[in-house]
């Protein structure tokens, strides 16, 4: 099915797009399989989870940053590294950029106008940008509790939750592919496995799944080491405790919202300070009065809240944060709190009028919240291992270097943060 | 001369007014004779200055909380007070309050179209209302250098700032008026003084200055003590270096623009992080990467500054307080700069055509900043003593009490702020 | 058999004593039977555990507050109280108090000179006093794996881990002594239990364990619930790597110590910065020049912790928190890392010969540690449930008032921290 | 006069010393002129003060880094260039240093058994070393109000206060040396100063002071930039009122000591929180319950101040820091005081009987502090100008450069503090 000019405006998937020539075509996910949902097996050597795919990865998602112009070259050289090495890969680009991209390829790209149908198609995602990259790419995913795991290249700086360097593309990609596919491992026969198709590779063999990609398997112990990032849900309710619909977006229809990093509710270009009641657990903490308030999640710890002085939490500590932005007081700590506890901002009748801004991961909801409407934010629930259900999982870079239980979270305290930096002359 | 209509819009004297009958009109400040100078003479006993009027004050400007209907009572049981016990007292308000109110009384209020002309009239401004209200009644003199006194009652909850409690107005209003009147004093014989008119009260009796006012003259020790709070500078530039014009505003126009509290930048509505450039003493300090940055002076110490995680300076300290707004930054705590130091924020290039807002005293500013603009602040310039210049010279309430060194910061310190409240329980 | 003037010395179990007269005596604890159990299940309407005893509790630990005559009258009372309804109830004291206190009652008490004893004998510890009295109460227990509940009475101020007022203890005691005893427990049935002694109560009747107790049985829904605090295992290694011996007290012999809010390495004495090399799961994380370093639990985040400008964590978030004291650096921040991080504070080679000083829940060690030496530090491995390991069970003040999920930490920080305390006048 | 052996012990002047052959031998500063005190006219320039001598210094005291023996080959270095160079200045060393070093010279070196002379001997102080360094030579001058100008040398790693490189010596003696002596200056002309005692070099050839130099005068305009550091007053008094004699050194008995940097009072190896009393311009402000406090200088906000979370204070404000270490509160933040504020910190009863130590400038008094005591603190009074007396001149580093007005700080911020130091990788 080839696709032409798409009317869904609004959002991220904003531009339709149009289709030309034999190879060089747009064609919608529809037609592509449906995802191949990998296992997690909590790792022997690791607090990471094992990547195990049940068979080789399909449809490949690709999102890259926005308004950066280099990265396209890049993106470029990644496509077709993918498609002339892993042939029965698909590639899926948002509707802006395939329309932008597509005739750079001799291959069809894929699209959908459809956010919604991402989560049913999509195996893989991979990330070329920053941490406001893979924020967008989780968000495309923020309705759905089986996020696909997410492998991200930083391009120019290095961010915090970007994994690898592009650079090492290559090895990367090769390394997520084979995850799990061990030569011991049942789900090695392809036969048992129909729907991967059997192709024909560039030197005329006839290959059928990893067995076609040259150099030896992985084996299972050599899987991906993934960090499962605990996500926030958000809903947003009116004074009369109705869920509030009519976003315009697809998300608060559905129910609550994911986030990875942090929700935000902000007094934005209102002058006057915010009320905010805030109860944890059912009972009322405090009312804060401030330019706002975070509720993050570990992840979050090293973004905004720790702007506004927060503490930093380990992605692998079950809890959500909460941080004042500038409180009226000298006596408002960031709290930790089991990621199960409910926490529910509300604003204030004080307020009188005013309306703050609700921030997800950094973009701002169209609407924001007026006096008597309620946040309510609770950790994700998290299933871990075969059954698992929930979170980002990361492919994490530490596969090749021995140090298995490394989350490169401490690296990037002293590399990235400059934790501690140290006093004193650079003599 | 009596004013009708008048024409001008906008800021705080955005309404004209209309007046009707004889007694109950609304006339011109122009119309009342030019102000008078007080000398703030160095105190032996405290650090404070002492209030001395070289005649007695005239023109009285009142300024109310807006929007706050519980004030106007009081505002009027004031007003007519001020009318019944001091008859050459002249009342101002500002134009919409003078519309409300003036029928409530049976003699003439005064009021401008033109708040320029204020500095020229007033001898004193009492404000009815919080620190919001004070705030707002220094910026009707945040272009002039020699801002008249400001005896400022706080009605309901306590402010930082504000100093007495309605309850002692009579007694704060009559030690004010009567401050540095010593019966030894030579001020005190009027005839000494040419420059105070001879005036004919409503009984007919003729008085003069304030051998009118019943009760013992309070001595020249007595005098009321003044806190002169330091103000700031702030001029905006645009990328070539020139002032910005056209703000539509009278301020800046003239010149700089003073705060009593702080300027602040901050990205308001804008989603993403702003970078400014931070110059101190003409050299480049730092690239704040923020919400936004506050230069304040010690006065603002207590206000937004304390939010955003800023130390208390006592209002005494001769400086100006660098404070970010959630710095994307470990490492970023706030300086103590002598107040002459110059300090410049300038919006990156790396904005990319995002635009700033601009706060001076909590009132944003018409236009924002945006990239390459500059916003140059200073410490205002002081010069204390009798040919004082600079400062808002705040009434103290301390000269019963005989601890004439208190200036109340102790005790707003620990009353108002809860400053190291001690732990536990309140059995 | 009773003990006569016992011999040890040094640590808590200073003191030696001797009994006298039939009643009064003073018993050695190896007479008492040997431990209950408790269970303590999840339960379905907390995340607080319920306590389950198998059978009626036993053998009583008191501890009192040290140097606070005040207390010693409730402790008669409160002794006395048990002793009167509850027969089968034997009392241990401290040795020293054991003997102050054996006059006082016309029953035997039990103690014991040997601390290693206790977590074979003790069914339950109350408390009266204060935080410090809880954590001293939970050092007694600091090298084995299953500390018994612990019921804390505040006396005067109150405290943050303290739970109940003094005036409460008839209530509290008979609550968790009958907790998870339920009319359709299969456990209520005494006969089933026979190391439940049939004993002669006062007025002559037979009671068989719970039976005895008037009122009607709590039911199992009605249990008492249980916070389980989680403890820091602490070893100290010379600079090969040999775990320190000879600390004179028992417990660094037998292995690692376990603290309930922290372990602090401080330069105490010492005029200069100490230099300590930070490792986190292994890898080396930072070299903190300071005054100190805290590792502490979530329990402990409120104590030393919250002073040195650490966060504030809820008990139940499976944690450990690294806050340094004092460090000389800016970008120094609390980190909050999974209770199962293995930590290692080294001693850098560069503080050159200097000392530092250990104290484990704010108890300095005999020695303190010098160069090359190591703190490990790791998160005691808890397994709930009716199998549960590890912690520190404390009985909660929640079972009546029907907010069952109440842990009283929301409570806590508002009513003893003053956590967000409002800014404002008292009027 | 030689010095045979002298008796005094205690101190820094610890060691007596004995002298041998003719010219290796150390001499008593009581046979060198007394000292020439420099004028400290302010600048057109600058905010700091210019230096003028009003003839050359000749008593050159030269303190170095403990306990670091590569510091005394520079120190050899040092000394040898200045006695070739200036061949009327004399060299001042601590006895212990004299008695180790005077073997290396061929001229005499000088000391004093008494510290107390100092003061009027010293014309300069040069220090070879760091922070601490510099801060043990002010103390040498901590109850005297003219301390000499201070001229300091980093060796190793930079410091915060040390302003010069080792490798600038000589360029930087020279400019010390000269400073003020314009050619057109009548104070150049030495006929006019008798005092300037004529001399025979070496050679043999007459010298008078600054024309014995070779190369140009620098000029009036070309002298050594000043910075005046403010130093506090500190006294210890009994809980009677009495001053506190007996401390076995010299200052307590003369009255306050100044301190550069800080006075501390801490718990040291005490186990329990200290309640300490804080009174400011003698009213009561609070009760800390902490390890300890600080008062600190705006030179001392960059020490422990900083690393106690306080805030970074310039030089140049007039000011005093009040910061809590590891205080038992939510609220406790730095306050910046007017340098003249009198600030009291007093023992509570409540400590009931322990004792606290007292530092200045981190030096350890021998007597703590206990129960009912106080420690009372002011800024010392400063006079600027060429009357001024107070606070420790140090010669900055910044006349060649022409950015006249440069203190070092912000370099100091970035350079050394890391303040703000960018997040990000270092690619
Ligand atoms: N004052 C502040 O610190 C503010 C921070 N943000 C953060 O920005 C995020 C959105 O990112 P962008 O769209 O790139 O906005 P952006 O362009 O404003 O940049 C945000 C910065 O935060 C970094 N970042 C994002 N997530 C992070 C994480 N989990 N740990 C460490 N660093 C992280 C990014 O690398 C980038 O440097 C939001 O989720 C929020 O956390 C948003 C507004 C203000
Ligand atoms: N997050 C924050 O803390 C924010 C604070 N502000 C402050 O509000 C000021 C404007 O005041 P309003 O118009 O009343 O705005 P507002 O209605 O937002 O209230 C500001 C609060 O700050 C208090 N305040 C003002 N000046 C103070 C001072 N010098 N010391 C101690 N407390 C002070 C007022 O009493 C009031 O409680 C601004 O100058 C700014 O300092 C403004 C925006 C945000
Ligand atoms: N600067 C500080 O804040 C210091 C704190 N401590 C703390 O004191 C504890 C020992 O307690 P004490 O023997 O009573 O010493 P203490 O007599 O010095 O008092 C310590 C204070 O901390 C409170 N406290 C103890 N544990 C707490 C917790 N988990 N949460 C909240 N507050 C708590 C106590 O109620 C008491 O007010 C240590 O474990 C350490 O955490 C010890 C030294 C210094
Ligand atoms: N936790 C902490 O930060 C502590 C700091 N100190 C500080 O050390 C000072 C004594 O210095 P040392 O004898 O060298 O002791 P030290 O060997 O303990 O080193 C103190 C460190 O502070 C630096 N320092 C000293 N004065 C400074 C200033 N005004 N601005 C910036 N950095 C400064 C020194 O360069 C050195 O790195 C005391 O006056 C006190 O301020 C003393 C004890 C603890």
């Amino acid at each position: 099915m080839i696709v032409r000019g798409l009317p869904r405006v609004g959002g991220v998937w904003r531009r339709g797009f149009s289709s030309s020539a034999t190879r060089r075509e747009i064609i919608d996910i529809e037609s592509l399989p449906d995802r191949i949902v990998p296992r997690y097996p909590e790792s022997q050597t690791s607090d990471l989870l094992s990547l195990q795919w049940p068979s080789p990865p399909r449809n490949i998602l690709i999102i890259k940053k926005d308004r950066a112009p280099h990265v396209t070259e890049s993106l470029i050289e990644y496509a077709k590294h993918i498609h002339s090495n892993y042939d029965n890969v698909s590639l899926i680009f948002e509707p802006k950029v395939a329309a932008q991209m597509h005739k750079q390829f001799s291959f069809p790209v894929y699209t959908t106008s459809s956010a919604g149908a991402l989560p049913r198609k999509v195996d893989m995602t991979t990330t070329l940008g920053g941490d406001g990259t893979i924020l967008r790419a989780a968000s495309l995913f923020s309705t759905t509790l089986h996020v696909p795991p997410v492998l991200s290249f930083s391009m120019g700086t290095l961010g915090f939750l970007g994994e690898w360097k592009f650079a090492e593309y290559k090895r990367a990609f090769r390394e997520v592919y084979m995850s799990g596919a061990g030569a011991g491992s049942p789900l090695f026969q392809d036969q048992k496995h129909p729907h991967v198709k059997t192709m024909v590779d560039e030197t005329g063999d006839i290959v059928t799944g990893w067995s076609s990609i040259r150099g030896k398997s992985m084996g299972p112990t050599r899987s991906s080491k993934v960090l499962l990032r605990n996500r926030l849900k958000v809903g947003v309710f009116d004074a009369e405790g109705h869920r509030v619909i009519g976003d315009n977006t697809a998300e608060s229809a559905a129910g609550d919202v994911h986030a990875m990093n942090e929700v935000v509710i902000h007094r934005g270009k209102e002058a006057h300070l915010a009320i905010i009641e805030v109860f944890v657990g059912g009972r009322f903490l405090t009312e804060a009065v401030a330019d706002g308030m975070i509720i993050a999640t570990p992840t979050g710890s090293t973004a905004y809240s720790l702007s506004a002085g927060g503490n930093i939490v380990h992605p692998l500590v079950s809890s959500l944060l909460v941080t004042p932005i500038c409180p009226r007081s000298l006596s408002f700590r960031t709290l930790v709190l089991p990621a199960n506890t409910p926490i529910t901002l509300r604003l204030s009748e004080k307020n009188r009028g005013r309306e703050l801004e609700v921030s997800i991961d950094g973009r701002r909801r169209s609407h924001g919240i007026s006096v008597g409407m309620e946040i309510r934010v609770n950790g994700e629930d998290i299933v871990k291992g075969s059954e698992w259900i929930g979170g980002v999982p990361c492919v994490m870079r530490g596969t090749i270097s021995g140090r298995e239980d490394d989350d490169g979270w401490v690296g990037g305290l002293n590399g990235l943060l400059k934790f501690n930096y140290p006093f004193g002359g650079d003599e």
